[in-house]
């Protein structure tokens, strides 16, 4: 799966996309907001090197309209499936009819298949897709203490995945400790080999910082971080697409540390979401 | 308006589209079945050479999934709206939250306005668009007698619009008579200087005759008229889209008559449809 997954990071989001036809089927992301979000480009570079009559759209819904859409989503016979992104991860797992262990593990989903019947099964691919980013830019993760701010779907889902690659330690760092603690401790129970902590104060002593919250996708958003605690020996990963160098991504820089942007876990993805979807073998 | 649609009708589906981004507002058609449709690379055309960054495309749904994915377009926050057809345009008629006059009168809708508050708005706009291509073409069907095929939603609108462009006479052939006669009144009502009947027996008797039922949309369809009974001084239209030659047309052409393809038509009420979506201004 590795090899293939780094062949198909050379997709670039193409000038120009295929004519949509009666008999094109639809994709979707779901998001709020929308504006943001880098899939369509990506995906649909995707089908047009692969040749798949197929087109991924962005459907902006807010989580009080999130039922109704996924409702009316079933009844749509050319459908193939969508992305969920950020306010809808957690709110998807009760939505699906049917989910992947990862998603149930990391209580998130952020990829559906739509069945031909309209059942809608739910996956989680966040955290590979951040995992083999790392591999296909040289980086095993594998015995790295692992420094990650939030405890939210996206972050859930980097810690199962880091900590089923083999890291040593997870610290999360979020706002409310009490999440933090919840996802600590599933991942101690999932892991017992893995050590964890709940405490910001020691973010000097990790290999590999990560930025799992949305802080940095708006000028006016405070740091997810210590900034001035980073040093040049750190690995610093931002799950944030837009902007491609965030506030944490630029201090790290500076700082020189090496960097890996949101956009490459995106791209790394977004083959295991075509296949999720079943619009890829 | 008749000089702007001549002018779009210039539109040819383009080999190529713009890239979907997360800003791209999105529009639909909403058919069963969907493979037919031409409305996706006529649109979406028209978008691209208007620079407007909006995708239309197909949405395949069932009669019985019609009011559970129309709920949920309504909470699309970016859906612009869309084109219902066959075999919707009856009952979108009371999904609608408001419909224009045209609508009410013809007693089916083809084209929704999403608003910001997910309020839908049905127009009707079959008719104009068919009464425009013959414009377009050269003919104007002021004055004349008509022989129309069908007494269903597409028929309905043309009836009114040809009644509305001065016809003197239409006569409505259906299998089911009730239907046409309900048709008839409706129209002779509206239009008491019009004659009207539902003798499908005397066919040559009229300058034009038009198609608007959905035989010859399959190979197994039996023609909607008497094709033995066509003669060369007579037009002849078909409002299917494809295939484009239909054995109707087939057999008019082969009898010498002047002959009216629906892509034309789809043509020709496009811009109206864009402008109803608030796509095009």
């Amino acid at each position: 799966m590795t090899s293939r997954i780094v062949a198909e990071r050379q997709v670039i989001p193409s000038a120009s996309l295929p004519p949509v036809t009666g008999r094109t089927r639809i994709y979707g992301i779901l998001a709020d907001p929308i504006y943001h979000v880098k899939t369509p480009e990506v995906m649909n570079a995707l089908f047009k090197t692969h040749g798949i009559d197929g087109v991924l759209v962005p459907f902006h819904v807010k989580p009080d309209g999130l039922t109704a859409l996924v409702d009316g989503l079933r009844r749509m016979e050319n459908f193939g499936g969508f992305i969920a992104t950020v306010p809808h991860k957690t709110d998807m797992l009760a939505l699906c009819d049917e989910i992947t262990d990862a998603a149930r593990h990391i209580g998130a989903v952020n990829c559906v298949r739509r069945e031909p019947d309209g059942r809608m099964v739910g996956a989680m691919l966040d955290g590979i897709g951040f995992v083999e980013a790392l591999r296909a830019a040289g980086v095993d993760p594998h015995g790295m203490s692992v420094y990650l701010a939030g405890a939210g779907g996206a972050s859930s889902a980097i810690a199962f995945a880091l900590a089923d690659a083999g890291v040593r330690h997870i610290t999360i760092a979020n706002r409310t400790s009490e999440r933090a603690k919840a996802l600590t401790d599933r991942l101690q129970s999932a892991y017992p080999a893995l050590t964890v902590a709940t405490d910001a104060a020691d973010l000097e002593d990790h290999d590999l910082v990560v930025n799992g919250t949305s802080l940095g996708m708006r000028l006016e958003d405070e740091p997810p971080l210590d900034l001035e605690r980073l040093h040049r020996a750190q690995l610093v990963a931002d799950a944030i697409m837009e902007p491609a160098m965030t506030p944490l991504l630029a201090a790290a820089e500076a700082k020189g540390c090496r960097i890996f942007k949101g956009r490459p876990m995106l791209e790394s993805q977004i083959v295991l979401m075509a296949q999720h979807m079943g619009a890829l073998a």
